[in-house]
Parts: structure tokens; C-alpha cells; sequence
């Protein structure tokens, strides 16, 4: 007889049942026909003794078994395998099934080369440059978990717990109208805006929106790299014009009009991403204009609008949209915390909607609590304050990284310093390449990261974005200090 | 001179600085060729006083407007418009200016036929049926929230605040692996789990790495409306096989193989959607194996696994995947509340990982102190204590529903009892149509809903869901009555 005694391990001690327990393993030795079919089956007490588990167990699992079909009972003869089973084709031993679980797919799908993006491990002692981002540790977070809870204990909050709009809570969708209008100079309404997870779902969404394959969309030389992977992966095709000093070259891209149908402009106006200069405004006129010449779409990611140092911020170009020409994009993510996935769409209303409705297929709606605690922070006047506290200190952070910058590093970097933002456009003497500082660094505990990722058009600026606003001002003067070592040990090579 | 007095509009009481709503008026009449390039623009003195504003404000204005170059300073001569600026084409009076931005796009994009969906306006008074949703009022949301707030409050998660992990934060990965494995019989490890906003993302990110365009994917006749939609959406296209008793027909899966290369099998193995019915045994073996014989993904999508009323819950197909064909997609979202976008993608690890880059350019990252919050959820077993507790209210329900069912209204409509799941598939009697039930239906203050999805097949089964777990036993009562009414009337008529 089948050596029942041996073939089932009960563990007593889980939240499962014996007798699920029992029956799922005489469903895996039935499939793997180890108990080929019309095997006959102990009795329930024969095997409740063997077993050592009370009686009922047994029967539960017949039950469950006979439910299922997997075993067919056969009055005054018993109970059988179902012999009415197509045989499971052989399977390796568990071992194998984990690990060929594990590793591959036993069926083809896309894999995509330009969405691979270095990933680099976490040292301890090591400073790891990033391209400007917020410091984390600066987050309001006792009172926004306060909020939340205070929040999800209300009454009136029930309503909010089940399937609600795409569109994103109309509390909070209310407050950053208003707040939008005011700060930014906009003139919309609620008909204009769609929450969004972070900015990045505002340009994913776009991409879907605007780009059929090969249409044409200009970014700047360089360009932010999210938005280039997300354009080029639905199917668009990138242009680019040069950055200077005042921005994207728009005489360039008027030039681009007059011979083919462009799609969409792709601007981070306030500080163009990576090389942080502001677009002036001569070319913002002149963006615009082309864009109601040409009905193009503007794709305006306003990603540090919050963060001047020298004067106010400068109004988007959205708030200039007279014709319905500009996709507005911004979030709460760099300026509250990353982790706070609240950001929004700002376009013309049947943009939005048809927005809306993909977004249903993507993630079917926003965190409706969290959009709620994010309402409140905004109209109780906590996001300016807030604001202007960080603004304080990133600006304090900015002065002291480009003075040492200048005294200790000048003869290897030379840079503008920025008028806002997060990141510092860091030129490399060009008897020096990334490369090389990048391996180097490692020895002396500094991860400069993917300095790759800043030359995509390829015309070797030899230039990277420093983030200075996450670090402490002793963070910056370790990274500076490593810096300086980096490059004094690559001379001495 | 030009009318600065009566020109401005100055707030006192809003946010945003004085000099600031001054300098933003000033581009305005700038941009619109109201004030023309080369106006000499008054002294500041002279200025503040036509406005009655301090000269500091008016002199912060000036200096403004000269940083963002719409005006030059001539030593000697005094300021001027900016000559240098291209003339910003005639914009509309503000009314209009904000009706064509809240209307209409002036570029062109795509528009979506089959993203349309019905949505119905919310009346009070008014029953309104649902496919089969949780009730979240049994939200156990104080527990969740408090969890949340002392979650947010440890020193130890800050670091969850920043840019993370696109596969989903690593504690909840590691509590859904256990569980699974323990609660469906998977053998799967971290390298097989990426954490999304509820299930409907991972078939979304599914549908973007398996479907090229004209790809073959198999589904039930008829299908769950939202995964027809985003393979559609994906170009792939849809096969539909009979469903009966069994669930889908895998006969007639395989003579498709024999013919056509299909590329994967969608189905809602525990409760078939939307007949409700569970695949048996005998076909989910077949399947699995025509799945490895002819290479094709099945996409399982296990999104009511908790609730089973006659026996234990059946294991998913993903427990007995022994070379990686399967994808298991479930979330929290039916089991605990919609407003918790938690959800996971079960697959092979090459195809967890081509999951994760995609998801990086859709939303970045997911909520890790919401996933932190989850992960204890799951541990401490209240996960498991909530499901006790909602089947026993949903198994009434049920009951309650079917036997009024029965009793009230069986000329009109007939049904199996489910076995499990938060809705009865309700056939009408052919006499009569859905479209005369839900016109009339209004009359009486109940709102049938969306009908017409039920039949994408047009096989005029003449069934639609109608959801009883959201409803207590008082609703339910109410439901029957208004539908008893209807039906009346109908007669009637």
C-alpha cells in the first residue's frame, strides 16, 4: 500500500487547517500521479490513525476532495481517484519547481533595452551623489500621519473607502485649483485638473495620449531621461535642440516647424532639467506662440516650481496658455516627500477626460485618504509653510556646496550657480572623464551613480547634476572632501 | 499716459505677495501688447502712489520684472518695456481665455472608443446594483489608520521616505510571500512578487509585456469587462470560448491551439467573471497543460480567493505552476477596502523584473508606509481575523438574497446559488429585457447600472451580476422590494 504514514507533513502550528492542509497534498501527489487514478483511498479512520489526526480531519478532507473532484466516492466500495482526470504531464521535484519558478518564464514576452537603469547598492560610509532630490528627513511626517488618522476616523470619510472618480478626490482637486491659480498665475477650474501618482503618471499618461508610432516630440540637448524613455516607449520619436543659457533654443525649433509636423514640446521651463537654466522670457513668448502656430502640445514639467533662491518664482508657461496649448505637470513628491505619490495634470478639459478614463486601466483610482490629509495640508496654509522652511535651508545648502565647490575644487569643475532648484550643472574639465572620477571615487567612499545618464544626445558637455539640497551642511562638506581626494589620487595617477 | 490707476487689481488678503500680483499684472498687459515694447513705465515713487501701495513694493515689482527680462533699465533715461520681446499673438478677453482652456485642446490626440464607460449619477433615496463589491463600511479602517500613524512615526521609517524600491517596499513583499505560499499553496520567493495599486495594474502591466499587436489572448464568453478593455487597449486580440457549469471550456482552448498561436489565457479560475462559476478540477489540469505544451501565459486573476462559503477556497492555478506559466495577479482592494490600491503580480522572476522597469515610468514607486502599514496588517493575522469576520456577514447576505430571490421573484429571474464571491449572476427571464428593467427600475428608486457590459459576447444571455455583499440585511430587503415593484409595473405595463 501506498505509504500514506510517510507521504504528509502536518505542521500544526500554521494559520491553515490540517485537513486543507492534508487535502492539498493528496491534490499535488493525485496531480503528479503519485496516487494515479483509481487508486483506492484508506478509509477516514485507517488513515486518521496513520496520520495521527483526529477523524473528522480526514472525512473534512474527503469532503473537501470530493467537492473539488479530485475523488469520486462509490457507495458500499469507497473511495477512489478520480479516474476521470486528464494526467498532469510530469513534474520535476519541488526543488526544481521553485528554482524553474524562480528563474524564467516558460512563455515570451516584451523585454525592452531602454527602460535598463543602473541601479547601485546601498554602502554604508559611502555618499552617493544624486541628480537633486529633497531631504527626506525634512518631512512634515508627524503631521501628516496625524492628519491621516484624524482624517480616516471621520464619519463622513466612510463614503471615501469604496470605487470613487478617476479623477482624483474633489476635495483636493478644490484646493490645488485655487492654490494653482494663486501661486502659479493659472486660470483653471476643476474641469482642468486630474490627480495623478507623482508627475511621472502625468508624463506617462501624456505619452499614451499625444504619440501615435514615429510622431515627433522636441526635448532639449540634453533632456531629462524619464521623459525620453517614456516618449521613446510609445513609439515617439525625439528631436533635439540645443540648452543654452537661456533654455531650449526655440528659434531651432521654429525652424523644426517649418519643415515637419511636430506633436508635442517637451520643457522644463523653470530650470531645465539636467543643466538647471531658467527659459526667458522672450523664448516662453516665443514657445507659445510657435505652439498655436503649429498646434503642438506643450509639455510643461514644472518639477521645482517651489525652489528660488534669488527671486520669486517665474509663472509657468501655462499660465500664459490662452488657447489650450499647454499640458501642465507638477507634484507634491519633490517637495513634500517621494514617498507621497500626489501629483497632478493640468490641460484642457477633454484632455483631462480622456486622461481619466486610461488612468481607470492603469491603477483604476488615487488613495483617496491621502489625497484628503493633502487637501487639508494645502488649504490650512502647512504646504507654504513648510515651503518656505525647506527654502530656507536648501538655500543655505546651495551657498556653502558651490563656495567650496569654488575654493577647494575649481580647478577640475566649474559650474553657474544655480538660481533655484535642487542640483548644481557640474562641469568636468574635459582632461578628465566621469569615467574615470566615477571609479575612482569608489576607493575613497563616493558613489558619483549614473553619471551616464546625463549625455544622452551625445555632445560630451562632460557634465553631471550634484544634488545638494539632501545633505546636512557636514554632508556636504564630506562629499566635497571626498570629492577633492577623488580627484587628487587621479592626478597623482 | 496709460490708465495705471484703475488698471490693477491688487489683493491684500491672499498669499501671494503684493509686488508679486503686481509684477504678474504687469507681464499680462506686457504679453497682450497693452502695454507695448518701449513704454516708459512710471517712477516708482509715482507709481506707489497712483496704487497707494509702498514704493518698496513697487520697486520689488520693477526689480522682478527686470530679472525675468520684460523690462530694461536705461541708466539716466528710466524703464522701458522690453523692445527686445516677440509680440505674444491676441489673446482673448480672461472670460474666454479660461472657457477655451477649460473646453478644448488646440493640438490633437488619441480618443478612446472603448474606454467609454456609463457612470451614474448618485441620487439619494435611490438602490443602486454593483457587480459585486465589498461593503466598506466593515472597513476596519481605525485599526489601519492607527497602524499607520505609528507606522509614520518610528524613527526607523524615514528612510522609507524617499525614491524606493519599484518592486514594492521589501517587508511587504516578504509578508505576502508567507502568506501565499501558506494561504494558497504557492512556492514562490521575494524574486517572484512585485507589489501594484491593486490588480488592475498588474493586468495592465501584464497586457504591456505580453501583447503585440494581433496577438491572440483567450478569454470566457463573456469576460470581465476591465481585462477585455486593456488587452484591447494593448492591440492584442480577443478570443472568446464558452463558459459553462465547469467554467471555461478547455477543449475548446486547445482546438484554438491546434489552429492559431495564442499568446495567453485570461481567466478568473475561483469565480469565473462574471457567471461566478469555479473551474473544475479536471479543466485546470488541462489547462496547465496546454499551457506547457503550447507556451502560452495563463493570466490569472484571483480576485475574490477569500470568500467561499460551501468549503475551503480552491487553490489557484499558480499553486500547481511547475514551469512558469502562470500569471497570479490579487490585491486587498475587494478583501478590505477599494480605497487600499495594494494589489501583486505573481510571475516568473524574468518577468517580475521587465514588470518592475515598467513600472518605474507609470507612477515610480508604490506607498511604502501604506505597504509598511499592510505588511503588519497581514503578520499580526488581523488580515485573517477581518476575512473571518466580513464572510460570515457576506454568507448571510447571500442567503438572505437568494432565498428573497427565490420566493419574490423567481417568474422573473433565475440563478445558481454561488458557492463564493460578492454577487449572483442573475438571468431574466427572455420575455423580458434589461434595457425595460432598468428605465422602469428608475421609477422606483433602484439604479441597475451598467446592463449592458455583461454581454460584450452578444451570446444575449439576458444575465447581469447583481452584487449583495455591500448591502446589509435591511438593503437587500429594499433591493428585492424595488425590484419586485419594477417587475410589477413592467407586467403592467
Amino acid at each position: 500500500m501506498f505509504p500514506y504514514k510517510t507521504s504528509f507533513l502536518l505542521k500544526r502550528n500554521t494559520s491553515q487547517a490540517l485537513y486543507l492542509q492534508l487535502s492539498n497534498q493528496f491534490i499535488t501527489l493525485i496531480k503528479n500521479n503519485t496516487l494515479p487514478s483509481n487508486t483506492k483511498l484508506p478509509g477516514s479512520r485507517v488513515l486518521a490513525e496513520m496520520l495521527n489526526v483526529h477523524r473528522k480531519t480526514v472525512v473534512a478532507c474527503y469532503e473537501e476532495l470530493l467537492l473539488q473532484g479530485w475523488i469520486v466516492s462509490i457507495p458500499k466500495k469507497g473511495t477512489f481517484v478520480n479516474t476521470d482526470l486528464p494526467l498532469l504531464h510530469y513534474q520535476k521535484s519541488t526543488n526544481d519547481i521553485v528554482k524553474s519558478i524562480k528563474s524564467k518564464a516558460n512563455f515570451s514576452f516584451k523585454k525592452s533595452k531602454i527602460l535598463e537603469r543602473k541601479t547601485f547598492p546601498e554602502l554604508t560610509n559611502f555618499t552617493v551623489i544624486n541628480d537633486g532630490v529633497s531631504d527626506h528627513r525634512l518631512t512634515p511626517i508627524d503631521d501628516i500621519a496625524r492628519t491621516y488618522r484624524r482624517i480616516a476616523s471621520k464619519k463622513s470619510t466612510i463614503e471615501q473607502l469604496t470605487y470613487k472618480s478617476t479623477y482624483g478626490n474633489i476635495r483636493l482637486r478644490e484646493a490645488l485649483v485655487s492654490y494653482l491659480n494663486e501661486t502659479r498665475g493659472l486660470q483653471i477650474t476643476i474641469d482642468n485638473i486630474l490627480i495623478t501618482r507623482g508627475s511621472q503618471m502625468g508624463i506617462f499618461l501624456t505619452a499614451i495620449l499625444l504619440f501615435k508610432k514615429d510622431d515627433l516630440v522636441v526635448v532639449g540637448e540634453t533632456n531629462y531621461i524619464a521623459a525620453d524613455v517614456t516618449f521613446s516607449q510609445s513609439k515617439a520619436k525625439i528631436l533635439r535642440v540645443p540648452v543654452d543659457e537661456n533654455g531650449l533654443n526655440t528659434d531651432a525649433i521654429e525652424k523644426i516647424c517649418k519643415k515637419k509636423r511636430i506633436k508635442a514640446v517637451f520643457v522644463t521651463s523653470h530650470h531645465h532639467h539636467p543643466t538647471t537654466v531658467t527659459l526667458s522670457a522672450k523664448r516662453r513668448i516665443h514657445l507659445l506662440n510657435l505652439s498655436k502656430l503649429y498646434n503642438f502640445a506643450i509639455i510643461e514639467d514644472d518639477y521645482d516650481y517651489d525652489f528660488n533662491y534669488n527671486h520669486a518664482p517665474i509663472l509657468p508657461l501655462s499660465s500664459h496658455d490662452s488657447l489650450g496649448n499647454v499640458i501642465y505637470l507638477g507634484s507634491v513628491c519633490k517637495t513634500v516627500a517621494p514617498v507621497f505619490r500626489i501629483g497632478y495634470l493640468i490641460a484642457p478639459k477633454d484632455f483631462v477626460d480622456e486622461a481619466a478614463k486610461h488612468r481607470r486601466y492603469i491603477d483604476r483610482q488615487g488613495d483617496a485618504l491621502l489625497e484628503l490629509t493633502f487637501a487639508e495640508f494645502i488649504k490650512s496654509g502647512d504646504l507654504d509653510r513648510h515651503i518656505k522652511k525647506v527654502l530656507k535651508i536648501y538655500r543655505q545648502r546651495r551657498d556653502l556646496f558651490c563656495k567650496l565647490m569654488t575654493e577647494e575644487l575649481s580647478a577640475y569643475f566649474s559650474f553657474e550657480v544655480p538660481k533655484g532648484g535642487m542640483a548644481v550643472w557640474t562641469i568636468l574639465d574635459k582632461k578628465y572623464t566621469w569615467k574615470q572620477v566615477s571609479e575612482t571615487a569608489k576607493r575613497h567612499q563616493l558613489e558619483i551613480g549614473d553619471w551616464e545618464r546625463y549625455d544622452l544626445a551625445n555632445n560630451n558637455h562632460n557634465a553631471i547634476r550634484i544634488g545638494f539640497a539632501s545633505y546636512t551642511e557636514d554632508e556636504i562638506i564630506e562629499l566635497v572632501k571626498k570629492l577633492k581626494q577623488t580627484m587628487n589620487s587621479l592626478d597623482f595617477l
